[in-house]
């Protein structure tokens, strides 16, 4: 078939033969495979092998047959010179937490070669576009100022609203590092990629729109010159969705909160949606489960759809049923 | 002055001469004086004792001149027969989790005449009126399924899809336990409710409507002869916010995710909105928080607005941010 490859069109809102499906965090740990490969070592150890990390992203794609690879990594890569390391069973975790204008001599852009060549192996390998990523300016912040995953985010937004200007310099920071890192996967290969602002809905819009959206579209018009589809995703981020798209994303991930139909009401026309089925529905019953996709289904939008759960695979989900998502997707798409 | 407090009108939508001011969590941990007077103990032990919960209902009402008192309670009371504990630092956990038919049986109405207790000896000695309160039939059911607190759920997800007979059953039991606590407050002269349907948010509005509004509907139905304003509230529960005011909601709470003239669109005009500053605020400089609350008011609607926190006070608050914010509302919002 001619024309650019079915993800990539729905993400630029093209008629496609069938709605493209890939699942966040589909390289991990529900994954036999990949226990196996991984073992109990650390993340971060695992990242810095290329040929590891690329045979991981693979695992998925050759399992599900996915339209997608996105690539084993982690948003923390980049900041690997702050001091933040990957806790098993807790995630990012910092004993010397963000707290001064000192601390932002430890945030430069790194190199991190092994990242781009592990796209590149994957790229070598894939039948499917491969998807970077990196988190955005809040959730990137959260974890530095925090010193480890939260529940409240209030010592990111006490420095927010205590020292405006301190915060604008840190979220600047890290829109930097990430677009840096972001290039780097686009130039070794990535198609398309994704901006994790997982805990940006802990903000409400106007906090958002005024403390974190400058730093995002550093970010979005960064990558405008290279062509490629911007994604942006968030967990509870209903109210942001209108937002993501006026900063310059060009398919807005929606979490199985907001129904896509509400979802597309809030963005405009001008954007793709992707996901947004819940992912404890995976570990429902098949005929429950089938019941939950047809849902999502029967609200997406007509062009410019790729299928994805609304938030990460459970670690505790059944690889059969994931196949038998993506199956049913396919079969009840292809037009 | 004659006809209702101000907190009843504004639930009612009638005209009020200010905005009227209560704050989940008002009796808790950020002040001194019920640091003192609950020392360490078990919470379920201080609902226990009539003169210690009205004490500790009181508390807040003299500090800050707010127009409603809540109650100092839990929304786990009412299934004591259960074998729920308030674990200090964790919340409520049971170390025998509902998981079959035969768990319904530890689930019956019970009766706290502790409860009744002390709702009369507040309203003996408030200016302002009680809010009695319950758990809405997620939220409740979520920490007997789950053992104690979760962050997705999956358990009562799973018994939802799984077996929704039982899972019906289940809310059933929770709307009926909620209900007769509910009246035994208000018969002891509560003169609202709330229903913290804290957790709700975690369903798509499609999942909350099949699985949880029926019974959600039993308890707000079972209320109405009893004529006091009934409040719905959930946390990151942005979509739920139409279903609430659908249910029968008389005041649907909104956490500050939503801005209030969004939230109004979203409910009709057939409600009062109660709201919804983020509570992370009150850590701010007071110049920021008087901003904060000032962009609060300026969306709200101009009757039916109840200010409130987006959720409950944290525990480091300065309890002096809290006195100039009920000032500032009442003097800003005076007609």
């Amino acid at each position: 078939m001619a024309g650019p490859p079915t993800f990539i069109a729905a993400c630029r809102r093209q008629p496609v033969p069938y709605t493209p499906v890939w699942f966040m965090r589909q390289a991990g740990r529900h994954l036999p495979e990949y226990r196996r490969l991984r073992g109990e070592g650390s993340i971060m150890e695992a990242v810095r092998r290329p040929d590891l990390a690329a045979e991981l992203t693979l695992q998925p794609v050759r399992r599900y047959g996915v339209d997608a690879a996105v690539l084993f990594s982690d948003i923390m890569v980049p900041l690997t010179g702050f001091g933040v390391e990957v806790a098993p069973g807790t995630g990012p975790v910092t004993n010397k937490p963000f707290r001064e204008k000192a601390d932002l001599d430890r945030l430069r852009v790194e190199e991190h070669p092994y990242v781009a060549e592990a796209v590149q192996l994957v790229v070598k390998e894939s039948p499917v576009p491969v998807i970077g990523f990196a988190g955005g300016p809040f959730t990137l912040a959260s974890y530095l100022v925090e010193g480890g995953p939260s529940q409240n985010y209030l010592s990111t937004k006490a420095l927010m609203w205590r020292d405006p200007a301190l915060w604008g310099a840190l979220a600047d920071r890290l829109a930097s590092i990430a677009l840096a890192s972001l290039k780097a996967q686009v130039e070794a290969g990535a198609a398309a990629v994704q901006i994790f602002e997982s805990w940006g809905g802990a903000l409400s819009p106007a906090a958002y729109r005024r403390f974190v959206l400058p730093a995002l579209r550093v970010v979005l018009d960064g990558l405008a010159p290279l062509a490629v589809p911007r994604i942006v995703f968030g967990v509870s981020a209903g109210e942001l969705l209108a937002l993501f798209a006026e900063a310059g994303a060009d398919v807005v991930g929606v979490d199985w909160r907001v129904p896509l139909d509400v979802a597309r009401q809030r963005t405009g026309p001008g954007v793709a949606l992707q996901g947004n089925l819940d992912p404890a529905a995976c570990l429902a019953p098949w005929e429950v489960l089938a019941e939950e996709a047809r849902a999502v289904l029967a609200v997406a939008p007509e062009t410019g759809h790729v299928f994805n759960l609304g938030h990460g695979v459970l670690p505790s989900t059944d690889p059969g049923q994931l196949a038998r998502l993506v199956e049913l997707v396919h079969a009840e798409t292809a037009r």
